[in-house]
């Protein structure tokens, strides 16, 4: 089996070192993940610097792939049409430092990179581990616990372009219960900004790091990873309310 | 009826310059909006740098709004809870240049705006413009379009977050034919990269600037605006995929 692995925190984050022993155990893994860290930047694309790429080697150096200076969704575009030799079979986004679920699932380079491979109808994983800072998180008992779920959806053979986004719970408050699997959660999340002036008088707000979902759906991926399991929901990329496409088709819309 | 206008052009965009007298005449309307270009950045968020804000006057000196030294998400999601003295009833998006149609939905800043809107629960509208370059689009034509379909859509009171992508045809291609609902189209594009090796020896690689949807799906956004209609489609943020949901239900996947 031919495994791209990719990520959004970059190509030396220790997230994804911890996750290519454990799916070299699969196949033949190649890396192409972004230079440096590119959290939060969604489905962000390169469209007006140039993409510079160079290969990396791993610590044994033997060819591991190539660093991108670009998006996680630029790495797997590139890997796709001009890097790899062949098409891979799986394409893995991972493992992210910090849950991507609910709607941070929209804001996630992770999961974008899994959602540009089925773009591609390459079935892709994004796989991330919830961690309480400043706590590191234990990759590598991460990387094994994810590893274990995207064998065994692999072994299901699901349709090729087939997305998955799994997570795993925070392992210093939680021995994983099992997976559930379960929907996206729908509910705003709350955050705030402190607002500061800089010494030439302009004003600018910085993102505060705590954010919560103060009142999730029962039984989604926000639920699922507080209560300690490994949540797995299958995903798609359109876009269209099919309800209400119905609704307004009656509209009458005209110019 | 108040109005926050976004895009991901830039506060200084002529399509968001051209939407803004238009939405005038539906009411009182405040400008949140990236200083710089931000095209093709997806549902990025600004989390590790600070959101400069400058206020911004129209060409009358008066009060415009605000210019933010990040995403349109950002922009969104700062006008709410920090910069607007009150809830806007709906936020327009736009207008764009050039389609935000297909698979292009997920990787355009316009979009992400209006869907970090409905994350809020208000109203959004994404407006685009389709044009062929090199010739500058109608944007004053465009935007009178946009404005009569984000009239109509208000005048049916949808429901507070509902979300809707609004794409102009080619206005020099097409006198538009009137307003199609549409589904978004789900085909892959097709792209491709120029390589090139820097002086120093590095390769890197250029998006190419032509890209488009060779098979596109029947009756969706890209099939409609390529006939000259504009097009109108309802969109959520749901991700699940919710057959793969209830089929992987049963596979009884375990640590």
């Amino acid at each position: 089996m031919r495994i791209l692995l990719t990520n959004d925190d970059g190509v030396y984050a220790p997230g994804l070192r911890a996750l290519l022993p454990e799916l070299r155990r699969l196949g033949e893994v190649v890396v192409v993940a972004p230079a440096t860290e590119q959290s939060a930047v969604g489905h962000s694309v390169t469209i007006n610097n140039p993409l510079i790429v160079q290969e990396v080697l791993d610590e044994e150096r033997r060819p591991l792939g190539w660093a991108v200076e670009g998006r996680p969704a630029d790495c797997v575009k590139l890997a796709l049409r001009e890097l790899l030799p062949a098409r891979p079979d799986v394409i893995v986004s991972g493992l992210n430092a910090g849950s991507n679920a609910g709607i941070n699932v929209l804001y996630s380079g992770t999961v974008a990179a899994a959602i540009e491979g089925a773009f591609f109808r390459v079935t892709s994983i994004a796989c991330s581990l919830e961690y309480s800072k400043p706590t590191p998180p234990d990759f590598a008992r991460g990387a094994a616990l994810a590893r274990r779920v995207v064998e065994q959806l692999l072994a299901r053979r699901p349709a090729a372009g087939s997305l998955f986004n799994v997570n795993i719970p925070d392992l210093e408050r939680h021995t994983p219960r099992g997976v559930r699997v379960v929907p996206q959660n729908l509910a705003a999340f709350e955050e705030s900004y402190d607002r500061r002036t800089d010494p030439r008088g302009r004003v600018y707000f910085w993102s505060n790091p705590e954010f919560g979902c103060p009142d999730p759906h029962p039984d989604t991926d926000v639920t699922a990873l507080a209560e300690g399991w490994v949540s797995v929901t299958p995903l798609q990329f359109n876009l269209t309310h099919e309800n209400l496409l119905r609704e307004i088709g009656d509209w009458n819309l005209r110019l």
